[in-house]
């Protein structure tokens, strides 16, 4: 009944009747037919081949397997909810199936490999074609490896940055200045982004923030913000929000803001592997097609950070630089300290439990993460010559002192859907000093792989509340952090890392 | 009944029933459960997590998709047909689940990205890690293409080729000296292995050949020999083969040696990527754990080739020499012409084709393809000293004239399990000369990926056939080579291919 007609000249024979199966593939897009089917044999499909489907307007490469059973009809096609989505069928539509053109790119990348620079054509053409889904993840791992081994230079960077932002939508603000902060990552707890957000907007800035879920970090903003109120906004929703409170705090992956970036970040986290040069085109892309026009961005340093050292980060400010002014974004770089975690959570919940204690100026709010967020909104209030130099913390600070940073946050949840407090993990574990000493130094990176292995950020409550700081005295007995998860055996699974790791160290 | 209990310290609950549904994912390791399965909640597996199975010793890692809908029970756990047979379970057998370990040699992959050497010890565990399945499709693509990007020293790639022969079985023969030949490939219908195997056995030598199927190219060794004889022999029946005639032609994959090089080669595939060091590391990790101790290596050099250039080839040759001393292999490289196709065949039941024709000494034989495995044959006659210096190829050729060299190679594939006719393809198409001139050039990449485009080397008897030759005058109209396929999709996307692209030159 629904069924669609392909294009004339894609009809010849190959269709196949989509059937839902309710198969979670996560974000691999898989289809499933008979090994008999005769369309598999007219055209020599075998198993892990790379199909290409068309329904209607919309095309899709996906993964074929192949079953040996009655459970789907010869000429029925099983979709994965991945593709089912991607490809909008309904149930019995025709959809047909091809080899899909030959990945012409990818010799491009291969050349990359071999030591040849990408001239501005050829990264648009290997960006385009990820952009239209045609990469595999082997394919993608490939370009982000080598992109790690053998940075780009400044040209490549830039022409990178650009074929993103041209793969996806770019947005347009009914003002001129549009604010926008941004942190590298690598630091726990590090969570100032809905605190600046509060405060620039309150202080009369326009700030539509979007953020992303973690890449390898045990959470990402949207992931934090999620928990207090829907962050999943389309398009004209973030801009409804934006339009009546200055600011939201949005998931930018809802959003086809450089969809490329998000792509790769996906595999980056398979991978584990972040990359100084595709950092600066993902912040950079994602900033230029979000309309920002006025970027802080934080950058701390630590040994146990993602950026280790006062020269890689001088480094990466100048990249940075270098790449925001080709696109006209005026950029302020903040280097900060990465030697330890701020405030106390770590996870979701639990550093949204901390930003609301900033928030509402609770007795024993953490006074480290309200420090960093002031520092930050105040360079953005002077970059945006909102404040005059050296007065703009004053401003940022004023914003929390008397509630209306708290009062502007109310406001932009309750616009994106509803205030609601983050939740509490089920259960909990106290990892404890086992001798007495000095708190001499925490690595972040463990800390963050706990806090992974506790579950977070997929569980949103999981994670870690840390209770000590460098400097700190403990006793024996004493409790240095509690784990929080959801089941038992993510509990366990953290436990034993942590067990076996001096994540801690005393002296 | 026939259930298995896994170890005692694994047993924790976490057991569901293995259900067979005859999925075909190719090499892919896929496991489905119920999303509401009681054990993914307690553990927090979500879609395409990586899970560690077991049933009593057998281990697997394998990627977690999730369903919604009665197709399963909530206990059952659904396998791939790889994962059935990886993990040896029957129906109803109890499988337990659970997170796998915490991937650490990847952390080296990631040094090796940011430039650090990789010791000894460090490979081997990289390689183990591999070799036990711990590593994703895309973990296998970091590594790949870091090794390609950077490629090793010579130390790290006497580390490489060691590791990944300890990482499978090593042969032992009842004869102190084992003959092997190798070529590096890249030169369609290039086959001269069985020829060399039935002339150097016909002459007294003992010729275990192992060889691999296809990795970027239309046909394998292997992919040819199967269409003449069965190569899909266990260890002991290879040695029987062996012992009964000297030498056999068998796919090496059917036995573990140096397993990880074919994890590694499947993936590259999948990249279209061949790297020096990993082919170094790939050949010689074969020959050693085959226990070959003299090997005579084909190098062709060509425009097209695998290898380009004179310099490129010198190189080549110098690092393959230098991992073979660090295993007492005695090693002799011939760098041939590789400017155009050998014999007439590409894929794999024409390139046996080819073959046939040069053993019964046919009046229409591909006088390049004997040429050349005479050169080989003899040279590695006198590298074991069976003839002396400057009358290896006189010996090497007596056994084609005389009739013995295919007298052997028939006792061979009976031995194997039978001689065969190849088979010949449903499907064909001319592609004709567009005007009259003389070839001046003919793209060998170009021409393989047309045969690949036909459906080799997955369809035996698809590829191609050529009708010319460097130098050969043509006339307008005139065929100058003939696609074969078994679909006519394949025929169709061979053909679209072709006609789009100038693969032989005329002037």
């Amino acid at each position: 009944m629904s069924a669609r007609r392909p294009d004339h000249e894609e009809t010849n024979g190959n269709n196949l009747r989509a059937r839902r199966v309710a198969l979670d593939t996560h974000d691999q897009l898989v289809v499933i037919t008979r090994r008999d089917s005769p369309v598999c044999r007219s055209e020599g499909f075998s198993a892990h081949a790379r199909v290409r489907l068309q329904s209607g307007e919309r095309r899709i490469i996906a993964t074929l397997y192949q079953i040996d059973s009655e459970l789907l009809e010869a000429d029925e096609i099983a979709l994965s909810e991945s593709a089912w989505e991607r490809l909008q069928v309904e149930e019995g539509d025709l959809v047909h199936i091809a080899h899909p053109q030959p990945l012409d790119s990818l010799g491009l990348v291969r050349g990359r490999i071999y030591g040849h620079v990408l001239g501005r054509e050829e990264m648009h053409r290997i960006i385009a074609d990820i952009a239209a889904g045609r990469y595999a993840d082997i394919h993608l791992s490939m370009f982000l490896t080598i992109m790690a081994a053998r940075p780009p230079d400044d040209d490549e960077l830039i022409h990178l940055t650009e074929a993103m932002v041209n793969a996806g939508d770019r947005l347009r603000w009914k003002r001129q200045l549009i604010a926008d902060k941004h942190c590298v990552g690598g630091l726990p707890g590090n969570r100032t982004t809905p605190l600046v957000v509060a405060m620039v907007t309150a202080c009369g800035l326009w700030m539509p923030k979007t953020s992303s879920r973690a890449i390898t970090s045990p959470a990402g903003t949207a992931d934090t913000m999620e928990t207090m109120a829907p962050v999943d906004l389309d398009l004209e929703q973030m801009r409804a929000v934006v339009e009546k409170e200055g600011g939201c705090i949005a998931w930018g992956g809802a959003m086809r803001l450089s969809p490329v970036d998000d792509m790769l970040i996906r595999v980056a986290r398979l991978m584990d592997l972040d990359a100084e040069g595709q950092m600066v085109a993902s912040v950079l892309s994602k900033k230029v097609a979000a309309g920002s026009t006025h970027l802080v961005l934080d950058l701390p340093v630590g040994p146990t950070a993602k950026v280790r050292s006062q020269e890689e980060a001088e480094e990466l400010s100048r990249r940075l630089h270098s790449v925001a002014n080709a696109f006209g974004l005026k950029l302020r770089v903040l280097i900060t300290d990465g030697s330890e975690p701020v405030g106390r959570g770590i996870g979701p919940a639990l550093e949204a439990r901390d930003l609301l204690a900033v928030l509402r100026n609770d007795a024993d709010h953490p006074v480290d993460l309200r420090r960093r967020a002031v520092r930050l909104a105040g360079a953005l209030l002077e970059l945006t010559g909102t404040a005059g130099e050296g007065r703009g913390e004053a401003m940022a600070e004023s914003t929390l002192d008397d509630g209306q940073a708290w009062k502007k946050f109310q406001a932009i949840c309750a616009a994106q859907g509803g205030l609601r407090e983050p939740p509490l993990a089920a259960r909990r574990h106290d990892m404890s000093a086992v001798g007495a000493g000095e708190v001499v130094s925490i690595d972040n990176r463990r800390l963050a792989r706990v806090a992974k292995l506790a579950g977070a950020p997929a569980a949103a409550a999981a994670g870690l509340e840390i209770h000590v700081k460098l400097g700190d005295h403990v006793e024996t007995g004493q409790a240095l952090y509690t784990i929080h998860a959801e089941t038992a055996g993510e509990l366990n699974y953290a436990r034993e890392f942590a067990e076996t790791n001096g994540i801690i160290k005393l002296a």
